[in-house]
């Protein structure tokens, strides 16, 4: 019998990633190409099914040997596929799969890339056998993918998961988010928060190393924390308090076997996830934190193609 | 063919109360006898064989129409069925599920008694046909239920559900809460913090109906809201807002098509309901809120009953 594999596309707003993995969620071949978003989802549509083609003609594999094509894209999904709403992408109400399957002339399944990130991360990653994850992605925003029973939960209007919009910061402390909402994760835990709470602290003529900078990244402030810069120690307290904090709140409402954390703040390593832990451990009474664990996500940027791969096999 | 109809147990501190459902979820027959905590687990394991069978007797049915025996706990009860801990019987570490299933010669599904109501509405009740819902149930606590595609969401220790311990309450106006920590939904949206509540305004010299009471129920502030009381109607303004911003914080975790509130205090009614929807209509952006409704149980006390019965229907 032939080798069955799965095709994943991360769909981005610069560039399309490709990739073919096998049955266990390993990714054997890749292929990229520009989206060319400028040129609207005929053109964007039409370029992910040039790529996909080429890949499986470029490889070892026939079509007879796909079972399965999957999409991931950063935006709001509903379970039938529709895009409701892709920024970078200047979509509205586009029905991608639909307009994919018409043209590639295969089944396509597709999904918000947050979650298809958190099911490739359970799939061949950070949450290997383990069924019941919550998945955060820190980097320009707060994004989270949940996984069930090996099943990305996608909620009644496909929303469900924005876990960076969960209101954690006290009002006197709150700042708007982009969502209209104050006081959301993500304005203290992503990266932009993190810059957001550095340049405050700069502009308001704080004693700190970052002072010195032209610019200042996520990076740096952990950098500088490092070798003991008060005020980068205390943004990535901040940080790490109210991701500890949000855990702890889905702990009691989930109760998630894993929570696996990813995207560019994550590489910051442990001095963010020892106080993730900390406070996570801090605020969530043993009956519901035993056994459960908080680890760095490991496919990096392959995430989202190997989880959009996936989506044909964890059927949702 | 004979019809099949299932068993439900609701194990109370005082009560055992024990039901036939027939295939739908409606309530047949019903029979209690006490619990007699005091006998410890085997007299209470004992009292509910012996109404179980008493019911069975009673009825036109017989073992062989029966399909499912079910028992819902106030308590910590993990996926195996094992009790870890009952405070109001007075239980650690016993397993119920085994030791009715050896008394009773059936098979018996065990969980939560928050869970179970929430299936029961599910079943027959204020979530027919919904198949994500989230219950609420106010009370002496804020006890909660997810059902995620017609089964009950119970987590990694089983400790999956529960609402009444997401952290809401701003620090400096949080009170401690019996879980450990402080600002609990339980701390302000349960009877007792409604209570609390009220009592702490009448000990501060307010100027409310209330002060004229000797006990306070939360009852009584509801009624004394409705004449326009207005540290009442402050207290239930209190009450509400917290509901409805949990209930917003959960649309944006799991996106449930429905929220459904039973327990005590929801008798409240529209004084309780417009006010709740108005806070989750606030802080939920359209694209999540979308068909999304909240509506009062229609069990009432018999949820338990049905759900635990249902237990057997909805695999979990």
């Amino acid at each position: 019998m032939s080798e069955q594999v799965y095709i994943g596309v991360d769909l981005g707003g610069t560039t399309v990633k490709v990739g073919i993995c096998d049955s266990k969620g390993k990714l054997i071949q890749t292929h990229e190409g520009p989206t060319e978003s400028e040129g609207g989802y005929e053109q964007v549509t039409d370029n992910i099914t040039t790529y996909v083609k080429k890949i499986v003609e470029e490889s070892t594999y026939s079509w007879e040997n796909v079972h399965g094509i999957g999409a991931g894209i950063a935006g709001f999904v509903d379970k039938k596929g529709l895009v409701k709403r892709a920024a970078n992408l200047g979509w509205e109400n586009v029905h991608v799969k639909h307009i994919l399957e018409e043209k590639i002339g295969k089944p396509v399944i597709v999904n918000n890339d947050a979650n298809v990130a958190a099911l490739g991360e359970v799939w061949s990653g950070a949450g290997e056998g383990v069924s019941d994850v919550i998945c955060y992605t820190l980097g320009t925003g707060v994004g989270g993918g949940i996984i069930i029973e090996n099943k990305i939960h996608q909620g009644f209007n496909g929303m469900a998961g924005e876990i960076g919009h969960m209101s954690v910061v006290p009002d006197l402390e709150a700042i708007q988010c982009g969502c209209g909402q104050k006081g959301c994760l993500e304005t203290v835990s992503s990266a932009t928060g993190i810059i957001r709470m550095a340049k405050d602290a700069v502009e308001r003529g704080e004693r700190t190393s970052l002072s010195l900078l032209e610019t200042i990244s996520a990076k740096d402030v952990f950098d500088a924390a490092r070798v003991n810069d008060e005020v980068s120690i205390r943004i990535v307290k901040r940080a790490a308090y109210y991701l500890g904090r949000s855990m702890s709140m889905l702990a009691f409402v989930l109760n998630p076997q894993r929570f696996i954390v990813g995207g560019g703040v994550s590489k910051a390593g442990d001095i963010l996830f020892d106080q993730i832990r900390e406070n996570f451990e801090k605020f969530t009474p043993d009956a519901i934190k035993e056994g459960v664990d908080i680890v760095p996500a490991t496919l990096g940027n392959d995430a989202g193609i190997v989880g959009a791969a996936g989506l044909n096999l964890f059927k949702i």
